[in-house]
């Protein structure tokens, strides 16, 4: 990798986990200790994007409503304000030139831009990322949730990122995670585990079920998951498709923020000052239009 | 007023502060304590519509990110998550059957809506209120507000609420909230006080020539105010344009708010379940569309 | 029910039936004489709407065109222009301060909020409000109508109001009005006889099946009704739904219409003099933008 | 002009005036007996069109209201209701293949189009006429206006006509009709007189302002007049803008008008059974979208 | 037909093929030579558009790409630029008031109108043509395509005629020209020899499946085909919908093409010269407003 | 800079410039011969998004139309017609796995992702790449553009994109390209000079005054260039508006669409297969929707 001027790695990292469960919660079903390479989901797939990248791993805020995962709007208020000091802590270490939030709702994103911007540091978020880059790549797109209420929080985020037009449809396979005074679900580690073992996966077979439907019923020419759970699904989805004949690119949440990051850091851009005000900006706009 | 058939007062509301400031806060400019109608902002204003309700007020959350007024999108962040406790606690109470948020910016509302649904208890907040409103009475409505970052948060509720196509403009006066590491600007508490004394306030001056620019050029039919703070100004400022002769509602944010209160309870009404699901709904949808 | 300041009940109000029939029409299904709660329809939904509230019910201009209901849009002129000396006459009487407009399809509901601007009356009607209340429920909604020719008007009515991005479909059962020299269907005054007897209904049958298309298939996630005709279904449809365990307000257009006009008056509001001008405004505006 | 293969003229027109004042109405400035050349307005820039035309005009529908000419919302519907006779009689004489509306805010136009639909005839209004060869002719357009409560109606067809996006904006000359109670103003038919004298008149040159202000201003590529009290003013702004060397088409409402009507003669066309359902089609749709 | 004030005939149409193929093309199914009759395809649906018309037919320019028929984007950007030197030509003879190009996917369009412009010729073509009258129908249309690459261009026409609120949908049937190194298909030209024979024909079956599709699920109250060699198909699917009681216009890209441009010269117009300026227009605007 | 797995440079990128002037045409300011870092404008602004890539440059395809520059739409099809053999012959080379089309107005980059999806092979275009990376940036962008032809034609890919709601305007400054035929206008490559000789230059203080006018009146919170004649302006615009302290990026095309191809390499992504679909793909989808 060609440094910068100043001599250090042209991309300089941090990936900050969404939220980070106690290690004792039995709702944990991933790795909170070890080399980054171990505890970043699906490393292998995201590995060649943070080739010849400079990366340190976050571990997350630890949850401050309880011991399971975000899910609905409440708790993806818990883990957005959670998540603000290390993206400060962050900015202000001089170390990093670009921040990339984990999490597939992307907790406390358009914050962390705020606090980000007058560092000249871009931040990318999966949501964010995978949509705009999804207009890209097609007309329209689909999502695929996983639980009713991450779905109508990640719904709003589609308004947020104005992108009603071009959202073809979001879909649901069920398998929402699970949360204390529940009924245990189909547990998706589980499904993981098996699909990488070779083994049928339901999760799998719905999630192509219902790709195949956003395509043929909706208008979907790109798919794309929502929460973070749903990530690993990406290549299995991918590969599914691609033997059926479908020539639709199917979005990998950590890879499409990671790459944003690095483009915006090529580019030197992080956020306009307008859409980010600070609390005092030396230039003020009479109005704002929509 | 008429009781309910359980004999009870028809209106049982708590109206829940944005955010409580520390008692030595020197950016305190409110009553934090005495009879509710002597804390609660605007009282002679708002008054009416309480007339004949049961109705508490909670003097909000202590702010958690310091002690300065709520203005950026961190502290709003901030606030709104440290709203839902009381909230919560509102609903499983059982004492009141509608919830309306103070605080203009709306902090939690998204979330505590979330958390009252279940309970069959609408909460009504400033933002979401004023717009709505405001397109019951014209074809484009204009915000005022007082900060440039305070703006740009307001900014996203406008997208969030799927009011771009009917808001005509955002309009902007200079008037930010003291804050610790800034300059002091012009407090609007000062404001406030020369305009009930019959004195000249510089904050009128210029909000009438918004108001009235929106008119013009924007094609405002309707004018409302973003930041609680700025909320005394509506009757100063529709007797204004009334003088003037222009006929446009100025609306005042708590008053619209307990307004959508009354009116859902009337109604039976909260909250649409596929817009606000529990965690685990009887029924799943398997897709939703834009 | 608290007075006004003048010790008057705080809601006077007028409901205005959309037409009525001559008394002789073998096309009259509705009790045209007695008692106001006899007279206007569905009364024990909407009587706690009314409860504490000042109201008189007008039996609505005789029907211009003939002798049937008002179903296709050049009914809906005639009737729209019949019921505006009615509106008028309110106005001037200084009895009332806000205005109810039964009937589906608000016939003359524009020029009734033109009519009684400048008095400060509110004018609150069926579709409208039922629209607008429905935007605050959920992201989406969906109609129910009775009719192939009511439809399509009404789908102006959609567009006028600028809902066309919030409404999820227009969805059909098939019982359209008996009219002269037509066949004559299945009479919905008869359903309505069956299903408040405890008896079967296809209407009501119907319409669930179409509520959960809409559900399902379109997106809605709020139930409402077109033609007043229809109105008596609410709470049968709703209580289907719950029963389902489809947790979405179907909403009732007199009920809608009452609360909204009640809001209003609590507001003081009726309409923005820009959207509503007089013929010779104090004021005029340069432009309009869109 | 060739004939039918019926022998006929291959356009049999009928003209209806928007409305008919009383012969003694001292509103009246209009001919109202003679030959048609002579009192259907501006015949000499309409006559190209007419052409080969066999054509027929119709007085209107006496006004219901009053004396004075259609000006606000009240007065439209009124109109509208009664000039649904006219068009129903039309229609049934099997006279014309097509019917044109005179009137720039096309009274009754939906409901026309709804009676004249399973005749299959065309009928040809000014705004939707206007508005529609607008946006085949440049990507956005701006309407002209001479009084509060015209354009305010007149905003609502811009709405229902869907032409929201392309309609850059609304913009207004100060020349209301007088009217019964109101101070006369300046008489339009006076400004007429004066330009086809070749005298200065203040109605052009404010026509000419607004013109130059929303191609400069509000993007507009197109200029087209909203009440047919302004029709005159079309050659006149054309010749204007040309002479100052901006190629903006201006249109003229009865040309478009005509023009419509015969393109849609020649394509056999009137409406969509869809859009304009009869009162028992024999198909039915189960849902619309929008 | 009436001559014009020069005593030239009113219209005088070229109408442009969108490409010639060569004379030994394998890929050939139309008449090259002979009267313009039997060149022009469908002349006998076309004809009654251009009885009294004086009329021409050009060719086409060879195909510059190989002796295939233009689908795909590559194909189109090629007949587009060849087509502009017969524009070119056409508008300088000094003997056409109008141009009509053929060709469903209307290659060139765009630029043949910035040629034209100034010369005051209008210039129809088929995509723009359809999809205006088709919005003066109904509420929203949908297409009938034959190839998928054709289908994904033509999908950019309607938007970029900013059509896409009213396009329902875009529906294939499976009948792409043939090519060179793909398997042959089923040749429409041998549909459309069937279909004129009484016999059955797969492209009629399937093209009436996917309206009354486009109908029943997507909303569309007219019909349309995006390429011309499916405009055959025209009567049929008309008749098909009738006889299925189904109100619903089918148009012929040719026919609407030709009723657009007699339109515009009726109306002495062809198109804004702001959104068609020539390289050094008098005028300049400062900015422009989508 | 890391290589791929099979060894070779991650990123391989042809540029191919927009069109090739004659070298004698007295229009030609560019150099055509020499290094590509001589002959790539503006080299030492995008050299460090170049820095660690393999990368060769094109000198593009010769114009067909005449010596002078691509400006109006007539030459961009011939330009984009032009192009595709270059883009097809990299595509067949299997040399690079980028493509990077320069040119401001992107002729024949639709056609150029056609051509290219199949091989993988991302295809990024200046207009494109700017559009998406500014609606990254803020809620709304500006555009500068220098001619009234070319800024027509620009404002057509603002509408293909489908960024008309993120578009807050197209803004001018007045320095079309000199051609045969019109007097000679200022010359830009002068004004370039003079800029890098720190003279001043009519161009950026012009590009500064409508910079400053789109985000003061139109909402702009992002700047852009159309013409690639004008990216030289970006670093000059950015820093003047850095001065007055408006924090607005100002985009540069060349830079914006070398950092898309990188994004979209390493994401190893291209296009949608549907969206840009093969002529016999295996899967067809029965309708696409908008």
């Amino acid at each position: 990798m060609a440094n910068d001027a100043s001599g250090e790695n042209r991309y300089r990292l941090i990936l900050i986990q969404g939220f980070r469960l106690p290690e004792d919660s039995p709702y944990l079903h991933r790795k909170l200790t070890g080399p980054k390479e171990e505890t970043l989901m699906d490393y292998p797939v995201v590995a060649p994007l943070l080739d010849g990248v400079d990366w340190e791993l976050h571990g997350g805020a630890p949850t401050t409503y309880g011991n399971w995962a975000v899910e609905n709007r409440q708790e993806f208020i818990h883990s957005g304000a959670a998540r603000l000091p290390i993206v400060k802590e962050a900015c202000e270490s001089g170390k990093y030139n670009g921040i990339v939030l984990l999490g597939g709702g992307e907790p406390g994103a358009q914050e962390a831009r705020e606090i980000a911007r007058p560092y000249g540091i871009p931040v990318a978020s999966c949501a964010f990322s995978q949509m705009h880059i999804a207009t890209m790549l097609g007309n329209r797109f689909s999502i695929i949730d996983l639980a009713e209420s991450h779905s109508m929080y990640y719904y709003n985020l589609v308004v947020q990122h104005r992108m009603t037009e071009r959202c073809a449809s979001l879909r649901m396979i069920d398998f929402p995670h699970d949360r204390p005074g529940e009924e245990p679900g189909r547990p998706l580690h589980e499904e993981k585990r098996k699909a990488r073992a070779g083994e049928r996966s339901d999760a799998i077979e719905e999630a192509v079920a219902e790709a195949v439907a956003a395509i043929e019923e909706d208008g979907a020419e790109v798919i794309m998951f929502s929460c973070s759970g749903l990530f690993w699904l990406q290549p299995f989805v991918q590969a599914r498709l691609d033997e059926m004949g479908w020539e639709v690119p199917v979005l990998h949440g950590y890879r499409c923020a990671i790459a944003v990051a690095k483009m915006m850091i090529d580019l030197n851009l992080s956020a306009s000052g307008l859409m980010f005000p600070g609390d005092r900006p030396v230039r003020r706009r009479r109005k704002r239009l929509f």
